[in-house]
């Protein structure tokens, strides 16, 4: 099983145990994190952003601003950092060279060694990676919300977190994804991005990303997968509650729309920023250090309203070399219901343009909201009723994320209590 | 736009005008021909079986019977080969270095240069082509009814066929067909073999072997085709007659099953040798001379009864490199109707084996039969309606090849009055 991830680096893993890790914490200075940062430091302990050993330092934040590319030239298109404003740090004596306990849900999470405290153009940093200084932006609003300072410096997690139901069944790390990679036998899989819960055009998404992967594999044994990889962070409302997300995936195989031998559903964590093609490019960083081989794109991949052509993440992917991302993107166009074909049919392929139907999203939230049972080529029964349990046991009665929801959730991980 | 067809060699066209063949053929030998004798004899002119420029001599033969290779070390996997009985040679008094003049529909058509007379063992010509010398395999059986000598040597179209309605759409010569691609702008296309009327499977087969085959290219235009490629050739009762295979393929996409820009359908002449895994390769070649990139291999490609797995036809493809055979294999399994999924599916994904139904023929032409339109899903109504129609105007009233049919059909082509 090869641990090269992205960049060529091995896989990163910075992950100690807890009871060593007290003696060293005990007295360092406590800094409380938000829910973003926590899911940053996780992502980048566990090596999901290989080659990233911590927060990005100024040459790193540069390099990805003005080239696309880190300081050490391997190709990144989103900055990781770790905001601060500068009130914090005079007040609390942060220096370079201290290391910083980061504090989780009231308990010691993980360190981050202060390597270098720096300011940044947040409006040129928007400009560069949103193509737009727009702030209705919400990768930009995001970035205006930064403090006036970052700190750049490697995190190590010391009190690993523990994924609660229904996540922990599918949490996998870099490592133990390819370790469930080579148990499959998969030469091969895709990953299918999402944040929604599928309708049949998604089903077809995913088939026609692993026969496009597929493509010249012989015979005689399934070598081939589809990785769901389903990005958990923060909600908005009128977003699909995660609970719902994960589980009607989960059950496209477990009632045998998939075969049991090609498809997994599993989790990253990450803040979308909408950054359109740069977030294409973000997204297979990410599955690359996965060991998945191949990542599906399709129309409008992590965009927002119209600030990018709807195929400008399929573009930017002829822009960049093998050499420079080893994952291979399958670009996507459209499936929608053929009433003349009465089926799902590809817009490459089905040439009956004028009777498409759209999936749309306002009919399909339509159609969950009223509670009756799509025809099954559009929406799968099973499917369909997994939204109405979450909605009723995690959603507080709404398969879309509501207010309480937002309040009330359950959180996707628990840090345990450790004393120091 | 290249002319380089298979084993690297330029497409070979060894068609003269008649009105300049006239006085060269004048007096030459007179030998009638049979149908498969005149569609080979046509395919080898016009370069379908490049690097082929005649019938094979016996060190080609030999080559294709004992290695699957022309004596050039050129791959080759089915005997092209003009018989004779040694009674008619004598009768007639032809020797090596005699060009004879070939006759067809009673009208001067080709010469033939006899380069070679020679005999072979058909018992072992059969068992190393077929793996069997059963003489219940259609193969063999064609084998055998062979005359006792092959005459080697090249071959001159004199007297170009004029193809009938509704056939003359249809045809295109290697060279031909590459300036149809090209027209098309088409930088990959896949071959779909065929002798059937086309179901909603075989759609699907296409429209797999057409992502598959387009799967990496990039968003912007155009550029991967289907070519359905009709076999005509020998029919058999039951057989779909030859009009209702050529007109319901074109229905699809006159009917927008199929994208305008992405599918063609077009004819080659050929008696089906049912070698299975050799005819596979055979097949592999002419569609490479065709100008064509891909060629889809599904279920029992070219089989018939149990003598071959049905997977041997893929194989096969394991064991001969890009260099000996420019076309890309695209290996399908079997899409079939599955009533979870309310739709056909694949087998590699689909996981509803126990209720899976799959395309019968039989099934299949109880439909057609008893004349009830089936469910769109199945069957295309406009489809079904041609097969309706080209029965009533072509088949005597049958869509299968029955007696009458055998007797009295229109033929492919009619060779044009030449007088010497």
């Amino acid at each position: 099983m090869s641990l090269i991830g992205h960049g060529g680096k091995e896989i990163v893993e910075r992950v100690v145990d807890p009871k060593e890790a007290v003696e060293k914490i005990r007295g360092l200075t406590q800094i409380p994190i938000r829910d973003q940062i926590a899911r940053e430091v996780i992502m980048i302990s566990y090596g999901f952003f290989t080659p990233l050993e911590g927060f990005m330092t100024k040459a790193d934040v540069d390099g990805v601003v003005e080239n696309m590319r880190l300081a050490n030239g391997v190709v990144w298109s989103i900055p990781i950092v770790f905001d601060m404003s500068s009130e914090e740090i005079a007040a609390k004596g942060i220096k370079e060279g201290d290391t910083l306990l980061l504090m989780c849900q009231n308990q010691p999470f993980a360190t981050l060694d202060v390597e270098e405290i720096f300011d940044y153009d947040l409006k040129k940093m928007a400009a560069k990676i949103y193509g737009t200084e727009d702030d209705k932006h919400p990768g930009c609003a995001r970035t205006y919300r930064y403090a006036d300072r970052f700190i750049g410096g490697k995190v190590t997690l010391v009190n690993p977190p523990k994924m609660n139901e229904p996540y922990d069944a599918f949490f996998l790390t870099p490592r133990q994804m390819r370790a469930k990679i080579a148990e499959k036998g998969w030469e091969r899989c895709v990953a299918h991005q999402t944040r929604n819960v599928p309708h049949s055009g998604h089903e077809w998404l995913m088939k026609h990303s692993w026969i496009a992967c597929h493509a010249d594999q012989p015979v005689e044994k399934t070598i081939t997968g589809v990785v769901v990889s389903a990005v958990m962070g923060e909600k908005r409302k009128g977003d699909y509650i995660d609970e719902a997300i994960v589980l009607t995936h989960d059950a496209l195989r477990k009632y045998g729309y998939f075969r049991e031998d090609v498809h997994l559903t599993s989790i990253i964590m990450w803040d979308m920023r909408y950054a359109g093609p740069k977030e294409a490019i973000f997204h297979a960083i990410v599955r690359t250090n996965l060991g998945i081989t191949h990542h599906m794109f399709g129309r409008d991949h992590a965009g927002v309203g119209s600030y990018y052509d709807p195929y400008d993440a399929h573009r930017i992917f002829d822009t960049i070399s093998k050499e420079d991302l080893r994952i291979t993107p399958i670009r996507v166009l459209e499936w929608w219901y053929c009433p003349v074909c009465g089926e799902v049919t590809y817009s490459g392929l089905c040439g009956h343009t004028k009777e498409r139907q759209n999936f749309s999203g306002t009919v399909v939230r339509s159609i969950i909201q009223d509670g009756v049972k799509p025809p099954r080529i559009i929406f799968r029964p099973e499917v369909f009723d997994i939204i109405l349990e979450t909605a009723e046991k995690y959603g507080f009665g709404s398969a879309y994320v509501n207010d309480q929801y937002l309040a009330q959730r359950q959180p996707l991980f628990t840090v345990p209590p450790l004393e120091l």
